[in-house]
């Protein structure tokens, strides 16, 4: 597997493009789009959340029943969410207006929007903006980092990644971009975020590699706790790399679903790292659990606790939290047999062991936490449960941009 | 029922003192003592944190295995939790110490502490403090609020509340005081209260009655969705009133409990309101829901939603986040016949009709949110489930108070 430059556009048959349609933000670009030169075979997962935006709604439909897509139109500014059947008719005049510029069928448009809930979208403009976009598609890769930062909103820098692997003596290319800062705590997926790839695959395995790598990338991210109304992960396979179809599991699958988590790890990272007002990447590994589902629920109860991220952004050691986060995780262990290190490019130090105080120098930890990336490792010594979660510290930044956001 | 002054020396029986000690602070008490003047029966709830604090075990063993209790002493400061056996061992040594000052049984004293985790108490001053306060111990007003003043910690108004009730047409009064600012988010119980009553009740009956009480009162409190290792609520009752005891359901039982329910709501209240950093009690109240649970399921996610704390903060009626924290509860609905008002004392207004914005007025809702008191009601029109949450909005205090604690 090779790390490769580029995101959306990087695999064969995709283009992009992003522009400034004036939907709510002023002097910025805020929709993009992602197109296909064929018809693609498609997998989604979905915000939980009961209250789901129109485009949620839109693409689910696409997605499960349709099970083909030749092109995405996101917006950023308006989330289109708890906007009623005006809501659901602007993405069916949305994707009208991309299907007719790229003489593609309307079913095969799938839509996102992210930002502001509770506004209706100024249809003309969004349609105006899909016609726009046309014009500008290609498939360079500044053609899709143009995409990347038109899906922005608090965020601070647009996310991309790519990779590529080799399967039978042909490359295979899976590139992303997502967007993600404030209301972040995905279940099913996060915030946006749009991975194509060239594999040969059918449906069904390409979902099923979605579905397994979302849990153990965006699902193991949280922000802020709150799960978006808008949270959709969409992967697209253009089917032109040339190789064997992958129908089953085996070598090819598994080499594919670990070049698409390696794609998702460095976008849901990204995301954690861009949290609204964050100074740091939090990342807490729990091991030593009963489990791999109890890894997974202490490690985000660490990395979401209010307390804990204030202690970051302090630079404060103040390791009582995060022993108490696991404790009130929910899921059995023994304090008593807990060890904690903390992490970062400047050292490593064990904090804590069998529950107390481990005799650490304060300088250093203290020191130790001031890096732009953190980690955290607990080990419970209980069984062989492992999991990794990703989040941010907490900062009067996210108090600023959150307690102002409409204004 | 009667709203009368006083805390924890309201009721008949009770003495209290609070003192400076030394712990952690400089310049401020930080022990209190309440004592009895005969052995109580007493029932408490305590933290579901797998991680205990020593004296929450220490009360567990005398709460669930001796029935009794004759005092109480609680330093701030320090928490005494992940102190392992030279914890315990402090718990110990206080209550020997309190046993011989006040010349009781020492499996009567309860133990209470809260502050930093992870630092061992300065036994010596612990028990020089307690013999202190054996000295200092008044059954009057001043005395009960000395001791509400010494078990705050990050708190900025110390915390009591007492009624009285007439059963058989004898005087039968409650009275109590908590502590809770910070890694409030509990389950069983809040930080620290403590509760006094004469009424002549079986342990059976008092247990029963603080159980059901507390669900509704400290369990619907969050500031910060931390739960605590150190959460503990006694309730000691020292049999004085002169009425005939209660020992099973029934009149007395209910007016008991509509009284003991209303001392621990008006705390509950009031550690919400004085949520580190807040400048406002955010109150929820979600009705129409299935089942009363599903009700304390959402008010407790909009109550918890830190983008809504932040929107509060900012008098910003950013309702989506609110019915967006509904959606992510985990608790089916129908968002589309979901309303939502604001109320404070500058008025009430609807701001959500059936999912969708309700054509407010901004700045309207604005000065409705500016108010230190704010109220959300959301009517799910889908049921008789009622419940009511309490919370505090989320500023940059918040984040300054926890961001260095301990320094």
């Amino acid at each position: 597997m090779m790390r490769i430059d580029g995101g959306v556009t990087a695999a064969k048959g995709f283009r992009a493009a992003g522009t400034a349609a004036g939907i709510k933000y002023q002097g910025r670009s805020d929709m993009a789009m992602i197109a296909c030169e064929r018809p693609c075979r498609v997998a989604g997962t979905f915000t939980t959340n009961v209250v789901k935006a129109a485009p949620v709604r839109w693409d689910q439909h696409i997605v499960y029943d349709v099970g083909m897509a030749q092109a995405v139109v996101c917006n950023s500014g308006i989330a289109n969410a708890c906007t009623g059947e005006e809501g659901m008719d602007c993405c069916r005049q949305t994707a009208r207006a991309a299907a007719g510029e790229l003489g593609i069928n309307e079913e095969y448009v799938l839509t996102a929007s992210t930002g502001v809930i509770g506004m209706q979208l100024p249809v003309e403009r969004i349609c105006e903006g899909t016609r726009k976009l046309a014009g500008l598609l290609a498939d360079s890769p500044e053609a899709g980092s143009q995409a990347a930062k038109a899906i922005m909103t608090t965020d601070t820098v647009s996310k991309e990644a790519a990779v590529s692997i080799e399967l039978g003596g042909k490359t295979v290319t899976i590139g992303g971009m997502c967007k993600g800062s404030g209301m972040i705590h995905p279940n099913m997926c996060t915030m946006l975020a749009f991975v194509t790839t060239d594999a040969v695959i059918s449906r069904e395995m390409l979902q099923e590699a979605l579905s397994d790598v979302v849990k153990d990338t965006y699902n193991m991210v949280s922000v802020d706790g709150d799960t978006s109304t808008n949270d959709t992960v969409l992967l697209l396979a253009s089917q032109m790399a040339g190789t064997r179809e992958i129908t089953e599991h085996g070598e090819d699958y598994d080499r594919f679903v670990e070049a698409l988590r390696e794609v998702n790890t460095v976008l849901a990272r990204k995301i954690a790292g861009d949290g609204e007002g964050a100074t740091a990447l939090l990342e807490v590994m729990v091991k030593g659990a009963g489990t791999h589902q109890d890894a997974v629920t202490l490690a985000k109860s660490v990395v979401s606790s209010s307390l804990t991220k204030a202690a970051v952004y302090g630079h404060d050691p103040n390791w009582g939290r995060i022993l108490c986060a696991l404790g009130y995780a929910g899921v059995d262990f023994d304090p008593e047999k807990t060890d904690i290190y903390f992490e970062s490019r400047a050292g490593r130090l064990k904090i804590v062991e069998n529950g107390m105080d481990a005799g650490y120098s304060e300088e250093e930890a203290s020191r130790i936490l001031s890096e732009d990336e953190v980690r955290v490792e607990a080990d419970l010594h209980g069984g062989d449960g492992q999991a990794v979660a990703w989040g941010c510290d907490l900062t009067y930044d996210y108090v600023r941009i959150n307690a102002d956001y409409r204004s």
